[in-house]
């Protein structure tokens, strides 16, 4: 029922232009996304809880808020427009307007976005040219330049599409996203922006990203920061001719095929986490109740000791233990059992024996699934997260010189 | 009224010997640890709250909470004896009797303690030939060798003592400690052992240990770990014949040199926070609440992004900005002014203008204050952190190893 398209993109969906370019705000690499719509989308989004709100978030949740149709996303990079007080928010609003202008659209059509450094001004002469090439620019097949262009420290693109086989017929949704430091839930440095050609309303669209969001976005942690302009957007411009109805087949089969999406972009994320070199799995079982194995789940993903011996490829399960226990969550420690993929490295009573050596096989890989079951309840929650290494530390020493 | 003696160590308090040696827990590092004490104590404790307990805990906090008169306490390094099962419970009571035999005491008047690796079980043979020769070695100087024998990956000894002059006489507050990871409030792979030569009942001497806990162990971070093993404990023994006394000008004086004695011990675990090359002091000021003033202090001391940079001396207050927006506190970003040191970095309104050279040269120093007004009201909170360096990812990626 679900395909992945090989190199598919937010372009992949019907109707759906793109592009991205280099204008000016970073040196030589693309610094400026444009996704655009034929027709007026409905549009939902999620944003950061961070009490530090960047100004181009400001302008975007209002149009969401409204349940405004949508017709362009438009993203810079290499400038967070954040902490840019009242001249932020003029150019986020110039930038916004201008962009409407040359598409020859209103200025609440046009959804805007910034990611990059912190509390300085936009270059706002580089933008403006940006914007008159970027908006005769956009065409069929540019998914893949546009998320180029959103990402800071990302080392790899991330875009996405599937198909999705309804009932009567198929409909695309696709995706693209960037990362990679300030990564955790309830968003992160984290930008994801997705479209769909089945036509559904705002409010189910609302519904359907919220919840695919939570099961995704929400449980990755590169660094337990949570950055002051993360969003998450999809778009739908019902150009399959398919319309989504809630409690139908087809919304059960939407809503799994929305969550898987978003799930592949969250772990793109998460496994290009600044300094990463592996994704690695959490995955707490047999939780007394749903929350409890979040919370452990989320404490382990945060870990630095954690993350530091899995950079390592130490066996240190004891460190994970550690981190549960200080989740708050309610579990008997002497009951919890836990396995790196199949290899079980723990047993109830702190029984441990496995093979050392196995055991550092399995954690230099690239992608490894640490497993506990706590042997309390019925209850499950999987997330995400990397390793942490002196590589994070090297990017993030001197990330603004 | 207060002054901190020169090499001063919890053996400068009358009546208190101590000795530290090399047991064969570690190759060749200093690893038993042994605070002795000529008569009763009363003793007061505080103890990790993680769900995982070390089996030494157990036997310790049970002491305090009965309210026992103490006369030794018994500390190992390189082993914490902590997820060990039954077995690990089996040996931490050997360890507590045999050293209560050798020294002629009941086994719940010895105190024990143990750091290092979790997981595994201690070598009891070597213990228990070393508890054969500390008992006979404690001696009224060896303090600074008991502060040795704690040591696990922190760099320095940490080791101190104060003079206080009470209305009739003199009293002194002695005490050793020990970090380096893993450390974050409510405790941490932190132990710290204070003795006074004060006489104080023990429901008084828990009070006066919690209060000073609260404002001094309780508001530091190395990493946002909290251990298994963490626990201060006081002692006092009366030796200087001088009773200190609820609501009385010597207790205002004897509390706020135990605070005093406790914030140098915390700073000092801080600053040598493992890979640290600095302590940060994040100073919270003109905030709504206490709570709100504390909430963002601590949200700063643990945001990798912020030790990062500091690390790489760089003034990027927006991520100090977001740490606090992320911190859940009640606070209006554009009225936050940041200062390092002296030198103003951010005024209202994002306004900014420092000279970068110049805030470099405050973050090259060893010891570095972040301050944050918020202009919401009165109340304050002061954390201490240490940078995020590529050597804290080296340690741990192979601490087992």
């Amino acid at each position: 029922m679900l395909q992945f398209i090989e190199n598919g993109s937010i372009s992949s969906v019907q109707g759906i232009k793109a592009a991205g370019i280099n204008c000016g705000i970073k040196k030589q690499k693309k610094d400026l996304s444009l996704i655009y719509s034929d027709v007026p989308c409905n549009a939902a989004g999620t944003f950061t809880l961070n009490k530090v709100i960047a100004a181009p978030l400001v302008i975007s949740k209002e149009i969401i808020t409204k349940k405004k149709k949508v017709r362009a996303i438009l993203v810079n990079s290499g400038n967070a427009n954040a902490c840019t007080g009242e001249t932020g928010l003029a150019n986020a609003v110039k930038m916004q307007q201008y962009c409407a202008e040359k598409l020859g659209l209103q200025h609440d059509e046009v959804i805007i976005s910034s990611t990059g450094v912190i509390g300085q001004q936009l270059p706002m002469q580089n933008l403006l040219a940006g914007i008159d090439t970027i908006s005769g620019a956009v065409d069929y097949c540019k998914g893949n330049d546009a998320a180029e262009a959103i990402m800071t420290t990302d080392k790899k693109k991330k875009s996405f599409a599937v198909k999705v086989r309804l009932l009567k017929g198929e409909v695309v949704i696709g995706g693209i996203c960037k990362g990679s430091g300030m990564i955790m839930p309830n968003m992160a440095t984290m930008l994801a922006f997705l479209a769909t050609d089945a036509s559904i309303e705002q409010a189910l669209l609302q519904e359907l990203l919220s919840e695919a969001v939570n099961e995704s976005f929400n449980k990755i942690s590169v660094d337990g920061e949570t950055s002051t302009n993360d969003m998450v957007v999809l778009i739908e411009n019902g150009k399959s001719g398919l319309k989504i109805n809630k409690n139908s087949k087809d919304y059960e089969i939407f809503k799994s095929a929305l969550t898987t999406i978003c799930r592949e972009m969250a772990k793109s994320i998460a496994s290009d986490g600044e300094g990463a070199t592996k994704l690695i799995t959490i995955s707490i079982n047999k939780a007394k109740t749903r929350k409890d194995a979040d919370v452990i789940a989320r404490a382990i993903a945060n870990s630095p000791l954690f993350k530091t011996a899995m950079n390592g490829n130490d066996a240190n399960w004891g460190r994970i233990l550690s981190a549960a226990g200080n989740s708050g969550a309610d579990f008997v420690p002497e009951k919890v059992t836990i396995k790196f993929d199949e290899l079980s490295i723990l047993k109830p009573n702190y029984t441990n024996g496995f093979n050392e050596e196995e055991a550092k096989k399995i954690l230099s890989k690239d992608n490894v699934t640490v497993s506990l079951d706590l042997n309390e309840g019925e209850e499950s929650s999987t997330w995400w997260t990397c390793d942490f290494s002196e590589e994070y530390i090297k990017i993030n020493a001197n990330y603004r010189t």
